[in-house]
């Protein structure tokens, strides 16, 4: 079980934005700028584009409001997206607020934000829903 | 008119490997590394996000095969997927191999490929299409 599917299944806290029958929104814990967050199928299946067709057809429409609310909360030019999914088998799709591609570089390091740090980020993202 | 337009009306050649009725996918010019493709949808809006939800439903789906043809084609763990967008006011998709996130880094210098080798790259991705 990865540790995506334990956080679905309630089993790990997260700091939860969205939710659908077949999607999970939260926070990466590891973020690259506050807003940084990950959305997840429900489904363990380790690369995206071996997720089932389902999946894939609602997985952007289903991000869409979630990037546009993280996109009204930060100040940023947009909402970017990004897959890359060596470290975790379980499929996931980072959004992150940027300005531009250095927003985006997984070598930089990632922030240490406080727990009330990242309820206040999860309260602000929610909020813009 | 974007690039991308240009690109998608024929004005401008480009290594195509795809197309549908609502998108193209073509290589990026200044690849990050050797296989390096762009999927683009038909229409011209700037942010992904903006992009109508029949295109949005469709974007993965048509990106699977281009994705697992690249996987298939280069030495890689898989294909990784980024959206930047802040280059060209044309909501764009990179499909990039990758063994980890320094690949798809794009701080780095990019590849400067000769006409032939862009061929070449081409003929191979769309051979395991």
């Amino acid at each position: 079980m990865t540790i995506f599917s334990k956080i679905i299944a309630g089993e790990i806290p997260s700091y939860k934005i969205a939710e659908s029958d077949k999607f999970i929104a939260f926070l990466d814990i590891m973020p690259l700028r506050r807003g940084h967050t990950l959305v997840v199928p429900k489904i363990e299946v380790d690369k995206l584009f071996d997720v089932p067709d389902d999946y894939l057809s609602e997985l952007l429409v289903f991000a869409k409001p979630v990037a546009k609310a993280i996109e009204k909360s930060f100040d940023c030019n947009r909402c970017g997206l990004s897959v890359i999914g060596i470290e975790v088998p379980h499929a996931h799709v980072h959004l992150i607020p940027l300005n531009d591609a250095s927003d985006v570089n997984f070598l930089q390091p990632k922030l240490t934000l406080a727990p009330e740090e990242m309820k206040a980020v999860q309260e602000l993202i929610v909020s813009n829903l």
